[in-house]
């Protein structure tokens, strides 16, 4: 086995009351990326499509992950990584995360994965750290194991695989202006009102219940963020429009996608999902904005091999 | 069917990382309590067995909850209540729960159970309201409903019971100290650090996990609150000595029963949570202060009929 292709999901962060916690990763969003074996030690990104990004492996997410995997397994190895985006950088919904943790997987299946998904998570993280300055979980940990995850413990790597009901949908809007990261970490405040704080760990218990119960009115009742969303959302033109019109369409909830610009809702069925994102569209052709919506259903395996030879 | 005699049981809310909004209930530690329909109507408490409480209907909690039931209905009835306290007032295991849900719920019975056990939750938090000065269901929750409750809403009532893995034990320390639930609330601080509002979300998502999965080392490693115990656990005396002896003896975890000064640990099976009374015990013997313990198994049902005619 000499080389792989590989789907790396896009994913979204947070989910309104698991903020920092909570992560969840879509199905027919992401990126492909061929990864095959070299003579030349180390990692080289031969060629990327889609993106203007950096081919310099230490600049570039995939290769600092795939180098930390390297550097652990301590071994001599030599990889070509090539990236077809389609994930947006700065989109919100995981683009990083995708490259991050595909590199990482594809290297682990072609070395006949002396890794489990689950470990492979802090070398995806290396990504993140040059990605966005933190080194979190919140994307990579989806993206590796599927589904809907929540990380306990960041330090520890104490990280969750929740059940996922089947029915769940997301719609997705990524409206085409900057929000960075460290933008919208900046805006909020060092200090929350204990009040408010127990409203969310009530909504965030009530959410990781209703997956497992698979009662759908539960989640939808719980998709409440009253901490991080009330101050950030000031950063996405209409959002108050898209929250009102996703739940008319049908939405269980909706909120802001890792720390944004991307606005998700997610919905029982993938029919409902479909007329949110009809919906959100409407609400943004009238701004003049560009954007782009995805509508996807969830992913329950995270990164997928397509082929290998 | 004129009479009823049933077991209330005993309580703990809070558990950990699940301050005001998780609660559990006992099984072998509770008040009993005789409901019989009288004549005369309204509520008379015409019995208080084991603790010095008022008779006095609209002072008593069993009263309040028992005749906020009665307003609800608009009928015209009339119940005696007596009461065998067994739980002493003040020890942080829910004594005025088990009063008030104890009330509605042998009223409801006696009345051919107009309402579900969950609807009886408004009732019996009018009893609290006397109790505490605040209607709060964290203890009558688990009471009317059994096992481990979640609080998502007070102001709605959405309250969800968790799964509850059938080998947790709990073992309850009460110093015989005071340590009044308006104290313990005045000590809490209004604003909480975001970061470590996000470690007990994290963990309280973990715990549910942990709950449904039936995965006693993630309950284990979930069950840690970094924001009311340590402010609290001043006000228990040899708190942190109970805690690591809790832990040595084998338990998944331990804190502050309610707002105190009982202190409970959990653990995965009756003889564990057995021999953690005992460290527990054995810690206490040496302050001279007067103490309780208890061992309990879960209660999945809640409030008990015994017997009735």
């Amino acid at each position: 086995m000499n080389e792989v292709r590989i789907f790396a999901p896009a994913s979204i962060a947070n989910i309104s009351c698991g903020f920092d916690v909570l992560g969840m990763c879509l199905d027919n969003v992401g990126d492909e990326m061929v990864i095959r074996k070299s003579n030349k030690k180390g990692i080289q990104i031969t060629k990327i499509i889609g993106q203007k990004l950096p081919l310099e492996t230490s600049k570039n997410v995939a290769g600092v992950a795939g180098l930390a995997l390297l550097d652990d397994l301590g071994e001599t190895h030599g990889f070509e990584i090539e990236i077809y985006k389609k994930i947006k950088a700065g989109s919100g919904i995981g683009s990083s995360a995708a490259s991050s943790a595909g590199a990482v997987a594809g290297i682990n299946f072609l070395l006949g994965n002396p890794y489990t998904n689950k470990e492979l998570i802090r070398f995806a993280m290396e990504g993140e750290r040059l990605a966005s300055g933190t080194a979190h979980a919140d994307n990579v940990a989806p993206v590796l194991l599927g589904g809907f995850t929540l990380v306990r413990d960041c330090s520890t790597l104490d990280i969750i695989k929740l059940n996922t009901p089947l029915e769940i949908a997301a719609s997705v809007i990524h409206p085409q202006i900057e929000v960075k990261t460290s933008d919208a970490r900046a805006l909020l405040k060092q200090k929350v009102p204990l009040k408010k704080a127990i409203t969310q760990w009530g909504n965030l218990g009530a959410l990781v219940s209703g997956l497992y119960e698979e009662d759908y009115e539960l989640i939808s009742r719980s998709l409440e963020d009253v901490i991080v969303e009330p101050i950030r959302s000031i950063l996405i033109p209409e959002f108050d429009a898209l929250k009102k019109g996703c739940k008319e369409a049908g939405a269980l909830g909706s909120g802001i996608s890792g720390s944004g610009p991307s606005v998700f809702a997610l919905s029982k069925g993938i029919f409902t999902a479909h007329k949110v994102a009809d919906t959100m569209k409407t609400i943004y052709q009238k701004t003049g904005i560009e954007f782009d919506t995805h509508v996807s259903t969830l992913n329950y395996e995270g990164i997928k091999i397509l082929e290998y030879k």
